[in-house]
């Protein structure tokens, strides 16, 4: 299930996993990770994380990032998309970004390789934590708060 | 998480989870199943599997039976209950009754025992996983097909 992998993680991931459960625990999201082993099925594909609020439904991806581009395994992020098309939600990579929190990629937007792999070649760039959340509860941050 | 089994379950469980999140997969569910452990977390709670179809949700919790009536953790099933709340899916109560195949029923409609405990009176009496699965997708079984 998971054959590339751009630092390679045992299983430390899943630190980075249980902070972004935390967050979206939080937020008032139900949520759940996935097996730490793949759940013994490779038949069928386990996200790492699953969130779900008021019928709204996220799926996530978790990778670590040190340095840019982050590659991602195609199965892997094909599979994530078919849970999300299965669920009526919405894929997504994210990425823990080591010293700059994290940052969401949608997994059907993603950069392709020479080589036909799949990448996000500047990870800072995807969404920051409380754009995505505001974006599925509704919310609209005040344009002055930028200002 | 998990005070109370009528069997202890170190985690032979998790070979009925599969069977049931396999059984789910094949009629075009989307499947997670939660981390053996509990997740590392006591905040949050993580139920056994999470099911999505078309943004219909369902939560479960799976034990296993072999003799009734089958007792219930209530701090695990209120947990249950929550997790549902939050994800605007039905939490249910899936029982694997040795040799007689599975057995649905709503977190919300446990008996209660003397003490103040939760249980299933009988399993059997519960909800078959082709009626689950009707119900939630729309299709109405043809009554003569019980004739």
């Amino acid at each position: 299930m998971q054959a590339v992998r751009l630092i390679p993680l045992p299983r430390k991931g899943t630190r980075y996993e249980r902070e972004l459960a935390q967050m979206l625990w939080e937020k008032g999201w139900a949520v759940i990770r996935g097996p730490a082993s793949g759940g013994g099925s490779k038949a069928r594909i386990q996200p790492d994380i699953v969130a779900v609020k008021n019928r709204k439904i996220l799926v996530f991806e978790v990778k670590k990032a040190r340095s840019k581009p982050v590659y991602l395994d195609p199965g892997q992020v094909l599979g994530l998309i078919e849970w999300a098309r299965r669920a009526g939600g919405d894929a997504w990579i994210a990425v823990r970004i080591a010293g700059d929190g994290w940052r969401f990629h949608m997994a059907t937007q993603l950069s392709t390789t020479r080589r036909g792999g799949l990448k996000i070649a500047d990870p800072r760039k995807g969404m920051k934590f409380r754009d995505l959340i505001n974006q599925y509860e509704g919310s609209v941050e005040r344009i002055d708060k930028y200002l």
